[in-house]
């Protein structure tokens, strides 16, 4: 299943800058960065209970905020971008 | 139905701030702001497709993104928030 993760850290805030960067680790063992603060993570749901788990304990809930999109199996439709850096597939071909 | 709109804009590119602000205006007059560059646009398809047009006329391709996820329209099980500023429930009862 895909769990679509987006999240604000206020860096503003004493320890704000360590837990974005933890938020942004912790999200970069189960899936894969699309945007600065928004990641896509394929993922079982058992390995989504350990990531949210870990996400919610870093985080300051008085400051910073968590949003979870869950998209299903069949998510690829619901996905389009436009611009720099789109996501790789890690599905697709790998070409050299 | 409801399009998930994230984006990031370079703003450390000449005339990225300013892309920045337009894109987020144009995502007001159609969406609601529920993180940094996240905003959910409960929109018909014809506002879809001038809000698409829009956005992609103001940003940067070589240096901006834009990522749009189709929720469809039964998409607040699809949902989850954890943390400071939840989205408003504009459906939810107005209390004062």
């Amino acid at each position: 299943m895909l769990v679509l993760v987006t999240y604000d850290v206020a860096t503003s805030e004493p320890g704000g800058t360590r837990r974005l960067q933890k938020v942004a680790r912790q999200c970069q063992n189960f899936g894969q960065r699309v945007q600065y603060s928004v990641f896509e993570c394929d993922i079982d749901p058992g390995e989504w209970a350990q990531l949210k788990h870990n996400l919610i304990e870093i985080i300051d809930e008085e400051t910073d905020s968590l949003r979870f999109y869950y998209l299903g199996s069949n998510w690829k439709r619901r996905v389009e971008h436009v611009g720099a850096k789109p996501a790789m597939d890690l599905d697709g071909p790998l070409v050299f």
